[in-house]
């Protein structure tokens, strides 16, 4: 018998069919011996419906309400999968966050989770229930609901298996895994059947969506052991992992990330501080700077450039302009209109050759290659947007073709 | 500065601008001075649209997921009118019902108020806040949340005023108070400017839908002073209250019930125990019972009639047709097109013409009277449903016309 947190996404609870989809193969599970707790996010669209409704009557809510208001989508969805699972005849309990012991601190919409005190958890899966536990929301010391923001509903289920020391921590999605590249772009795109954590953690924060890193880290930290699977389809998944086989691939993923914008500085002071400046001001407004390149000065200046999310181009843009007497800069360029794409392998890091033949693809394909940002296990070039279908597909076609 | 409970019920915050007129009404307290609490419904159609989510999923969901489920109605137009008035600029604090303290029992979909700590609401209201409660839940001593079923968020209301200790109890609904006679039926019906709890608890009782009988009753019990007023026309209401002054009308009001179903058993033996048999069989079932009627014995047989809710009347005819033997009647009636109408009154007890008054109203009308009950500040009398309207109309315009 083993202890198994499954973790089903919005789109898998999002209409009474698919809560029927879940209960089936929530139950196959108990049916089968194992103790199954589950951890859902709210049904389809009903957080953005709950958020447009409160921008109507306020645009600038306070958190700890908008906390409270988000909150009653997961319960809304736990109730209703326990309902359609004691309809199959099974025993289950739905929990909220606070319910399940889930204790966060006061930092509203994104709060971070203090300890989980899985004692009702452990109670009613003594008593052969099911357990359902509202994703993405706990309690805070003042007894107010906290949502722990993106990513919550896998955090709160990789929180969950850790702290019940779970023997596998299932996430479902729409897709039946983690592959080489977006199925949707590379058409010869492989799935992975296991993956390390910290690739998936350079997957996952390069832009692909399968799973929250802040999950990732989670798990990596407590050695829980996920595995990516379909909702739909009965088949195993990726298993995400400490240590995945020595004859591991160079390469074990491409992926892909349009959701960001870059500005450059050009004709800086050459001084020291200057840097130290811009970033400082940036994290002040927080701001999170992802790619950042220094040119070598020429005459005494020096160009900076950096990527941010699109979303907070127009902010960054303005902050650089307010400040540009102190900063001392002569001219600012923006553009949104471009793409990183990168390939994450743990074997990446024992041969070098890696980035040459990808800039090699690429260069083959004839898309010009704006920056580049490495890391023990990851290479990542940005791109015009125009180029990215086709460089995802070029450096597939070099690694996994 | 009094202590005030506000109770606007799911036609008062159906959507974003009726929200924003119940922010108003709010804040205008608190401008005044007043400390404030407010007990919401859910929005309009929620608990209906969650009803029936839940009902497509499994007809006989447990009533312990129900509430689970159906709480968060509440807890979203809690979270929504603090919304709406943080926009105003007043402080405000939005509260489920385990977070204002309140406790129930175990009984899921119809529990029972234990107590109610109002520490946090206490606090909260020492902090200047506006303290927003979602009305009809709690919690038991499980950490399971529960809901108190009918006329809840009345109820919770007034269990908040009593609790706290407040000044007054506005019950907001979309009439602008307690009227002699329904004003659909009745053109010259009148706003009573006061009215004792007594009377208000028959005229609830009764069929006037403009409070929870059981919140009436809890006033009564604790000395809650009531205002039944309009949320959407600034004009004062009726009070419900202890002692009325003493020049009090005979009849306060008309009320008239159409959800009754009359079953006759006719021929039943005229011996010891027979109506407990009968009566104890429909407890058994848990159906209540309204007025009962015993003709009297001729030829050593007789007839007893009574009624029931018509959502009732099928279970209660089966029951009795399956007891047939035991029962040992000769002939089961059974009619659903049958209305109630009863004058209230607390100055009724000491003039005992009133029920003449009204049963010669009847008569000059050509409105044939099937069953009579009385009490001491009641007269109810059972019609024909087709006779109905004329019935208020006509003992309306006798006692106040």
């Amino acid at each position: 018998m083993s202890l198994i947190v499954k973790k089903f996404g919005g789109s898998s609870v999002a209409d009474n069919e698919k809560l029927r989809n879940v209960a089936r193969v929530v139950t196959k599970s108990h049916a089968d011996g194992h103790q199954v707790v589950v951890i859902v996010s709210a049904q389809g669209d009903t957080t953005d419906d709950l958020l447009e409704k409160a921008a109507g009557l306020n645009k600038s809510a306070s958190r700890r309400e908008m906390d409270m208001l988000l909150a009653c989508g997961e319960q809304m969805s736990a109730s209703l999968l326990a309902i359609a699972i004691e309809k199959l005849g099974f025993p289950v309990i739905s929990l909220t966050g606070w319910q399940a012991g889930m204790q966060t601190d006061s930092n509203h919409s994104s709060a971070r989770i203090k300890k989980i005190d899985p004692e009702r958890v452990r109670m009613e899966l003594d008593k052969n229930n099911i357990v359902i536990i509202a994703g993405f929301q706990g309690i805070n010391k003042f007894g107010d609901v906290t949502t722990i923001g993106r990513g919550g509903s896998d955090t709160t289920a990789v929180a969950f298996a850790a702290s019940l020391k779970a023997d596998l921590c299932k996430i479902y999605t729409d897709v039946d895994g983690v592959y080489t590249a977006d199925p949707r772009v590379v058409s010869g795109a492989r799935k992975l059947n296991e993956i390390s954590f910290d690739e998936m953690l350079e997957l996952a924060s390069l832009g692909a969506q399968v799973l929250a890193s802040r999950s990732v880290e989670m798990a990596k930290r407590f050695r829980v052991k996920i595995e990516v699977l379909s909702s739909f389809r009965d088949c195993p998944g990726t298993i995400v992992k400490e240590v995945v086989k020595m004859e591991n691939m160079q390469v074990s993923g491409v992926a892909r990330d349009n959701n960001v914008a870059r500005i450059a500085l050009i004709g800086l002071q050459d001084v020291p501080g200057v840097a130290s400046r811009i970033f400082t001001l940036l994290a002040q407004h927080k701001i999170n700077v992802d790619i950042i390149l220094q040119s070598i000065g020429r005459h005494e200046t020096k160009d900076i450039s950096f990527t941010v999310a699109k979303s907070n181009l127009p902010d960054a843009r303005a902050l650089m302009e307010d400040h540009r007497d102190s900063l001392c800069y002569e001219a600012l360029e923006v553009s949104d209109q471009i793409s990183k794409v990168s390939a994450v392998g743990a074997g990446m890091v024992n041969n070098p050759g890696v980035a040459a033949r990808m800039f090699e693809a690429l260069a083959g394909a004839g898309v010009n290659i704006q920056m580049i940002s490495t890391s023990e296990i990851k290479v990542s070039v940005l791109i015009d947007l125009a180029d990215s279908d086709r460089a995802v597909q070029v450096i597939h076609q070099e690694f996994f073709g």
